[in-house]
C-alpha cells in the first residue's frame, strides 16, 4: 500500500483502534462500527472514519467493519504483523517491570535482552533474562539486529545510552528516563515519563 | 492568573519545559533562552516562545529567561507547586515499579497508598508501602481526599477500577492497563500503555 504523508497524530490513534479491535476479537465479537469504536475510545465516530479512510476502504456503509479484517489491515499498517525484538537498558524497577511485562505478546513485540552497567546486577536474572553488561551492548544489539529499545536508566545516563543505541542501529526508542533525549533524523523517540503525563492532568485540577 | 482556553497540546508541552528547566537548575544554570530549550527538546524556539507567551511575559528580549523564575511560574501553572498524593491500584510488576519509583520527588507527586485484590499480595510490602485490600479502596481514597490515581491492573479489571476511583472522587488517572477507559466529563485520563507508544514508532520503520 503506497501511503500518503499521514499526520503523526493520526498514526498515534491507530494503535488505539487496533487495541480496541483486539479486545473485541478476544470477546468473540466479529463486526463493529465507528460508533461502537467511538463509545469505547472517547474519539468521535467521524474522526475514526476519517482516520481509517486515509489508509483504505475498510468498512461498508450499513454493515460496519469486519473486526478480523480491520485488525489484520491495521497490524500490517503499523508493521506489527511481525514480532519486533526489544532491548531494555537499565535493570532497575522500571526496566525490570517492563522486562517481566506480559502485555507485549500478540501485539508485535518481545523483549529479548536487558542490559545494566551495575556489576551487582550483571549476571542476575530478571524474569527469564540474564542481565548483560552494558559495556557489550552496542555489539550485542548490532549482532542481533535489534531495532527497538527501551531506556530505563537514570536521567544523567540516558543521553549517553541513547547515543550508543543509535550507534548500534536502533531506530525506535521508548524513553522512561525523565528527560528529552536527542537523536538523529530518522530515529524515533517516544517519552514515557509518568510525571509529564501526570502534570498534563493536574493543570486542570483545582 | 486568569487563563484563556489553552489548547491541550500546549498544556502537554509545559511539563517538558519544566523538566528541562529543572535539569538546567540542577546543573546550576541560571538563565536560558528559547533556542537553548529548543536544542534540548527538539521543539522549535518559535513554538516554545509562542507556548509560553500564552501564559504571560516570562522572558526579556536579549536576556532570555530566568530559570528559577520560569520554573516557579510553570510549577504554579501546572499546579505542582504543591504535592499531590497518588493512589496506585495493582501491585503487580508495573504497579510495584511505580510505587518504588524515586522520580516523583520534587516534581509535584508522591505515592501514598497501593491497593490489590489478590489475598496473597494484601498485607505484603512494596517499597515502603503495605499493600491494602482493594475492597476498602473507595473509602480509603475518599477519607484521604486523594485526587490522582494510577491503574496498573489487568485489562479485564481496569474499567471497574476506574469506575470505583471516580466514585471515590479521583479526578486524574494515569492508566497503564492496555485499554481505553471511559470516565465522566471532568475526570482526566492519560494512557501509558507501552505498546501503543511502540506501535506509533514501528509504523515508520522498514
Amino acid at each position: 500500500m503506497a501511503l500518503k504523508n499521514i499526520p503523526d497524530i493520526v498514526v498515534g490513534r491507530l494503535p488505539l483502534y487496533l487495541r480496541a479491535l483486539q479486545r473485541m476479537h478476544d470477546a468473540n465479537q466479529t463486526v463493529t462500527s465507528s460508533q461502537d469504536l467511538a463509545a469505547r475510545l472517547g474519539i468521535s465516530a467521524a474522526q475514526i472514519r476519517k482516520d481509517l479512510s486515509q489508509f483504505g476502504e475498510f468498512g461498508k456503509q450499513g454493515t460496519g467493519y469486519d473486526i478480523e479484517y480491520l485488525m489484520n489491515q491495521l497490524s500490517q499498517i503499523l508493521k506489527v504483523n511481525r514480532v519486533w525484538d526489544i532491548a531494555v537498558v537499565g535493570a532497575g524497577d522500571i526496566g525490570s517491570a517492563v522486562a517481566r511485562y506480559q502485555g507485549f505478546t500478540d501485539r508485535g513485540y518481545r523483549i529479548t535482552m536487558i542490559f545494566d552497567s551495575n556489576p551487582n546486577k550483571i549476571g542476575t536474572k530478571v524474569g527469564s533474562f540474564v542481565v548483560q553488561d552494558a559495556a557489550h551492548m552496542v555489539a550485542a544489539i548490532q549482532k542481533a539486529g535489534v531495532k527497538v529499545a527501551m531506556i530505563a536508566v537514570p536521567a544523567a545516563n540516558a543521553q549517553a545510552v541513547a547515543d550508543e543505541l543509535v550507534k548500534a542501529g536502533v531506530q525506535a526508542i521508548l524513553n522512561y528516563a525523565p528527560l528529552s533525549i536527542n537523536v538523529p533524523e530518522g530515529v524515533r523517540v517516544q517519552h514515557a515519563d509518568p510525571v509529564t503525563l501526570l502534570q498534563r492532568m493536574t493543570y486542570y485540577l483545582d
